[in-house]
């Protein structure tokens, strides 16, 4: 994580980040609604989204910033970004060119787990 | 976090945790496709999430686990859970009781930040 920011100090102090300096942003398909993945940013790498309109992380496994897109021309064209109201998390409203998820899917979330409690209201 | 669950090792093994034991859970309302809040799973609140059919999360800030809805009656109905290609975060698609933010409001992303660098495809 980087030490220094120009990220909005207003927008810097109702962060609630995890133990390693993070919050969630959540990725949606503009034009679908999708879903499409889940990133981590931290306080520069929020700060280079809004300030660029393309979608830029932090990767926990690399420990280095990426912007989507910058190997795989799978592009985010950052349309809006909205903070959740306890600081946690960002929903990040993007236009993407091709797969979102490094696998070639659509989105990364296509394993799905059992449900075996289903309760009716 | 607890220290002993009974999720199915077979999941517990593929998440890939915070340095706090959480993974990130994206909230989305089945009817709208909405995008609700998030929210933050141990492997015990993944387990009870699967288990009873009743979204279950990890207080970050009360350290303790709690059942959407059980104070508030805004419930929420597990229809489907889908984990990411990584690990770190789950896709929870829930018929939503009422609000789902403890504000009130319909989902907890209604503060926008301002994108100042929008670049076109």
């Amino acid at each position: 994580m980087a030490s220094k920011t120009d990220l909005d100090p207003a927008i810097a102090t109702r962060l609630k980040r995890t133990p390693d300096g993070l919050v969630a942003a959540i990725v949606r398909e503009h034009d679908t609604g999708d879903v499409l993945m889940l990133g981590w940013m931290d306080d520069e790498a929020l700060h280079r989204t809004l300030t660029t309109g393309r979608a830029t992380y932090w990767s926990r496994s690399r420990q280095e910033y990426w912007v989507k897109g910058a190997t795989s021309g799978h592009h985010q064209y950052v349309k809006s970004v909205a903070l959740d109201c306890d600081g946690d998390a960002l929903l990040v409203t993007v236009e993407q060119v091709g797969a979102a998820c490094h696998t070639g899917e659509h989105t990364c979330f296509f394993t799905e787990l059992p449900v075996t409690g289903v309760e009716q209201r």
